[in-house]
């Protein structure tokens, strides 16, 4: 039998973790868990990690086939179990560094047909380990997992992190008068995803426009963004994983404010989706606007605050007049009044 | 519309979670996060949980439907998302319990698919609560979770828990003369497994039957005796998921000893399970031996040790002689040669 052909239904779970426990936390681009967070790594009860504040941040993810990725796309590519892996670590990493934080270590839970190729899984064990080093979440082990079958592919991830001393930086804190800023892109992931649903086949894309595509399945959160942001003082942060629109609304309705969005900024951040649109026949603003899976940061600091490396200002936080609702605007306008009512919560 | 009707596909993911929100955290049997060990609940990127000590357990796990619960059994019995709440809570508490810690927090990741009566959901989260309740983790809490689709229901929980300051509990502690000791039960939930999958009509069941039933759906993991355990001086714990036989040799491998266990304690252990043996004409032995689910406490301490309340000594650890491999005995023969090899790993 081929190497390709094994499947995880003909090894025992203890054969199955034997091929994935050695690769993860080994080093890849640099070296994992420099920090020596993970007391005691995979294959007991419980795994032990390092809180050094005294406080742990916690979150968790799913991803199911054909909710969250298809294994084969309408242009013909096909999802690897290393784009899962990248994916799961990039979204779980994101949010940890939403809070403001540093990811320190990570479990998995991976549910599979029996039919799953074990190189598969092999791959995935690579692309979580590749996405946890290429993201830069140097300080991030993964701890230990579960593995279990399903009728469909589904993983997720739980991943606990810390402040480092800071206070985490909530939905709630933004104020009138505070920036508006972004740390990373919107919108290259729905550019990327539009790309994969079209018609166009994968071996007629440039370069440029397969790196749009691959955003779609190996988004590149910016990591370094969050914690810098915290200890800049940034009053209210969230990752963008629904759209700039629904999630900005999102922040607005916790911390009471409305958000004006700059149409200039708007624009230049649609610039680099051009690529796609022109291709695809669509209006970029689209996605720049309603595009979530990057998983880039908005944030708001004060206005006296100078913006860390990494942020660009957006637009403006402004109180909620009399008559109003906390919500986002565009140059002062409605959001829904101009033309993106489709991305509404 | 009746309410019975009402399924997760009319609700955006906002409207659910305000009906499972009220659901978390509220006082049951006793009030839930006594220790205020949740510093940030649900809501936001992610949660904030104390860690007292400086370090933080973690473990994960999926249940998967048709994989770890059937929605329908053989013998008519409907699992309720109350079953699947409380379950979850059970299994992910023992894990904790497992290393001699106490459990502050857990975050849950629910997949459904969209057909999904809104009632099951509402019922999941109050079973999940009152599980946590129920099995006595006060301080543990709901800190978050994600919503999710697909063809299947599938149920994530991460947990995370402290030692308040004592060394975590591993495996690979036990040492020859060390007393091997039990707490909470085992077989029940294998023989409720069996009353499930059995043609005797739910109804024709007694009192007793009944409740050995409900434990394969409503587990009781002793969790007063994971810190005790700890604090007792275990050299090595375990939560006996998988059964006492294949768990049993697993923690003798980990510690490189023989673990002898007591035909008496272990024909006492069967007779709670005689209600059920009777009726379908099994030996009680092979749930003793290799039921899991029950999420019983195997722990190894110095004989010089009084046993913590709860322990009960079913046999003793003895080094691994020239020749010999590490495993599981019963009065010094090997398990696997006195008729429950069928349970091997």
């Amino acid at each position: 039998m081929s190497r390709e052909q094994l499947t995880v239904a003909e090894l025992s779970e203890g054969e199955l973790l034997a091929r994935i426990f050695p690769r993860l936390n080994k080093p890849l681009n640099q070296p994992l868990n420099a920090g020596g967070s993970l007391l005691l790594g995979p294959g007991d009860d419980a795994a032990v990690v390092a809180a050094p504040d005294g406080r742990t941040l916690i979150s968790i993810d799913t991803q199911t086939q054909d909710q969250d990725f298809r294994l084969e796309w309408n242009n013909g590519y096909r999802t690897t179990g290393y784009d899962v892996g990248w994916k799961s670590a990039a979204q779980n990493l994101s949010d940890i560094n939403a809070m403001g934080g540093t990811a320190l270590s990570l479990v998995v839970s991976l549910t599979m047909p029996p039919g799953t190729p074990v190189e598969w899984v092999e791959d995935f064990a690579d692309g979580l380990t590749a996405g946890i080093a290429g993201l830069g979440a140097a300080e991030c082990s993964v701890a230990g997992g579960d593995l279990g079958r399903g009728r469909e592919l589904a993983v997720t991830v739980a991943i606990v992190g810390t402040m480092h001393g800071l206070p985490a930086v909530l939905r709630s804190g933004a104020r009138p008068s505070d920036c508006l800023a972004l740390a990373g892109t919107v919108g290259r992931a729905a550019a990327g995803l539009a790309l994969l649903e079209s018609e166009v086949p994968l071996a007629g894309l440039t370069t440029v426009q397969r790196a749009i595509m691959d955003s779609q399945c190996r988004p590149n959160p910016p990591l370094a963004a969050g914690p810098q942001g915290a200890a800049a003082g940034a009053t209210a942060m969230m990752d963008v994983s629904d759209g700039l629109l629904r999630d900005g609304s999102r922040l607005a309705a916790a911390s009471g404010v409305i958000l004006d969005l700059d149409p200039v900024a708007l624009k230049s951040l649609a610039v680099p989706l051009e690529a796609a649109s022109a291709l695809l026949g669509t209006d970029p603003m689209d996605w720049v606007l309603g595009g979530g899976e990057d998983h880039g940061l908005l944030a708001t600091f004060p206005a006296t605050v100078q913006l860390p490396s990494g942020f660009t200002a957006i637009g403006s936080v402004h109180a909620v007049a009399e008559g109003q609702h906390s919500g986002v605007r565009i140059a002062g306008m409605p959001a829904d009044t101009v033309g993106w009512d489709h991305f509404a919560d």
